[in-house]
């Protein structure tokens, strides 16, 4: 099999993977998930025309000379309903989000005019016919859609499900994720520490990647590098809707993952992809109705998704965020799968090999220009640090051989960047 | 008191509050938040040369003329030691992450090898010293510090702990946070629909904009517009870190929230900012010391900090987003206090009164140029699905009356926008 690229194997991870079904959740525990039904307006709202200031409502035919004089008529407050209709001469004091009176038709806000006494104000500027004034069914009208199943429940969107009174709702399924390790030179992090062992940070790395996501991963542990033993743990994995095994995929003498995967009737469809850092990165199915019956736990006969994610933590991860997480996030229902990018310059030159997409740890400062980019250091595929100080992943097209210093480059943001050191923003 | 600017609101928030006390916590529980204390290397890692390939463990000097023949004399897995020394016109086959045998000094990789015989190899490429090998310590050398007290724990530094075998750290704890809505106008969530009455969605966005930082926050319901009641809500709402209260804070004169704050004790330092959506914004400390003895429930002195919210659902989360936000995380240990800003085009033109930084709801596009910008349609204060729609707020300066379409402009990224629909990279 010839090495794919990233995009092609993104599209094919993504058209093999589906929709999960959906579930009931409480709007308090609904942050993040996507929903899986419309939501309709119950009322209009406002319910009838409102101030949108503090005030008086007045009428605006009786400001076309000003200044002029306006007796108070009555205090409505938010929550009142007015008792009396504003006549010529007239006006009412009123609050944010009082109902407008009868007769009037705009509000002056409480700045623009002058107290005389009690009851009398003095008005000195003009106003239009609907100023301040929000009308009724301005923000949604009953029985409206004003949510559409899909839409990613975001704070904001938990203000509108609270203004319909939704407090339970239908929403896409987390996927069942497990986490594998293997190999005889891993560490588990409980072991004592042994000099010639390699302390297993995949796992915990991975289950760093699934968490952010809003999900949270089983940890298998560690196989190690015996078919039988392996067979044991990729069968439990597989129970799972998606299972993520570091190690053991490459082409080496001693790596069993993949046949066993196989055997165990998952279909490969791809175990190479031109990407740097990354090799070697598998993916395979496990259809639902292909699955032997004594593993097949869950009443539904869902298919199970396998990736074979490389041993070295910094590779792990890179195919995680470019492969595993546009996964996920499409069984949960997910429009937008891939990381958000910016535009940066680069701070210096890199030299690179073409003939594969590299992703190059880079942190991010900000100029006057924008975003500038430099790498963290070695980006050797081993060390971890170099990802842990990340802001980002560099793209580097595989055609290129290099860029020079000051060349506009595009960065993906990695976890930690929704929030930066300085505004940023000019007042 | 004269209006504030944004920046200056915000270093009064950011100056007052301080970071809270550490608190321990699992590996597992540990992401997102910040280390309150620093992390060593309990080893040398790699602890010996390793090889980055799968390939043969060669002596560069054998490789000067090529194509030349070597004896393989032995297999070294990762887990495995070398048994043998590598003599002149001698390889070993070796694993990616296993023991670079004595004598040799670079890793061929198999593919640029061919197969002769069972213990032949031959070499068509020459290598210099050190080519494929990861060097003892590369990763990290026993004893440094490999993380320091301030990091935010993103998977990759939790990588980094599982790799120094740190199950439990030390963190600094979240904030405590109260929310209360105030007015008659409001109706509960779970009251039956009352047509003259507001549904309470501040309650329920501030709830989740809480949960977007990590914490979850304590929802002490509707206080209504008596002083009693309202004094009573206040103090319970007081024995919290944070308690954002929304409504209430305005000139008007039915407003009772801030002078039944300011009689329990709380020091307001400000509160009026020149700010669009946002007025009025009012922000104070109840100092640890002066609190009042029957109120102090934690048996620790620490200030407790009130945010008198605006009572409109749009102005409430843009104040939450610029300054209640910035302060949960500096007392959670956070340096990153602010939202991620992106430069974009403006897809129209805006106009704007000048005199108040300008917070415009917009979504986001990409096309080749980069981001493009363009208003989730009403700009009213009590239109909530424009936040719901929004991806960014675009920060218009105090001094501008508008912009055209084309300008470009800094948006604020928004909960939901950490990924996009497309992936934006060339290959």
């Amino acid at each position: 099999m010839e090495y794919l690229r990233v995009s092609e194997a993104q599209r094919v991870v993504l058209e093999s993977v589906a929709l999960l079904n959906a579930e009931s959740v409480m709007l308090e525990q609904s942050l993040g998930r996507v929903l899986a039904e419309d939501i309709r307006a119950n009322r209009d709202l406002p319910p009838y025309d409102v101030s949108a200031m503090d005030g008086y409502a007045v009428r605006s035919a009786d400001l076309v000379q000003v200044p002029v004089t306006l007796e108070v008529i009555e205090d409505i407050r938010a929550g009142d309903m007015p008792g009396k209709i504003v006549q010529p001469g007239q006006c009412a004091r009123i609050m944010t989000g009082a109902p407008v009176p009868q007769g009037a038709d705009a509000v002056m806000r409480v700045e623009d005019t002058q107290e005389i006494s009690a009851n009398l104000i003095q008005v000195i500027t003009t106003i239009k016919d609907g100023h301040d004034v929000r009308p009724q069914g301005e923000n949604m009208r009953n029985g409206d859609v004003v949510l559409t199943a899909g839409t990613e429940i975001t704070p904001g969107v938990i203000g509108i499900l609270a203004t319909v009174k939704i407090t339970q709702m239908q929403v896409y399924r987390r996927p069942r994720v497990a986490i594998l390790s293997t190999g005889n030179e891993l560490e588990a992090i409980n072991d004592p520490v042994d000099m010639n062992k390699i302390p297993d940070s995949n796992t915990y790395a991975l289950m760093a990647q699934v968490q952010a996501l809003g999900i949270t991963p089983t940890l298998l542990g560690i196989a190690r590098d015996d078919p039988a033993e392996l067979e044991r743990y990729l069968k439990l994995g597989l129970e799972y809707d998606v299972l993520l095994v570091s190690g053991g995929t490459s082409v080496g003498v001693h790596d069993y993952v993949r046949p066993t995967i196989e055997k165990l009737g998952v279909a490969m469809k791809f175990w190479r992809v031109a990407m740097k850092p990354g090799h070697p990165l598998a993916f395979g199915v496990l259809h639902g109705t292909e699955k032997v019956p004594e593993m097949d736990v869950a009443p539904r006969c869902a298919d199970a998704f396998v990736f074979g994610l490389p041993g070295n933590p910094v590779s792990s991860m890179v195919c995680f965020e470019e492969f595993v997480a546009p996964a996920l996030r499409r069984m949960m229902g997910h429009s937008r799968l891939f990381r958000r990018t910016v535009s940066a310059r680069l701070a210096h030159s890199l030299k690179m090999r073409p003939g594969r997409t590299e992703f190059v740890r880079v942190q991010l400062t900000h100029d006057d220009t924008g975003y500038v980019a430099s790498s963290t250091g070695t980006q050797s595929s081993g060390v971890l640090l170099s990802m842990a100080r990340a802001d980002g992943l560099l793209v580097m097209p595989s055609d290129s051989t290099g860029l020079a210093a000051g060349a506009e480059v595009t960065v993906q943001l990695l976890d930690g960047t929704a929030y930066q050191n300085e505004t940023n923003i000019r007042e």
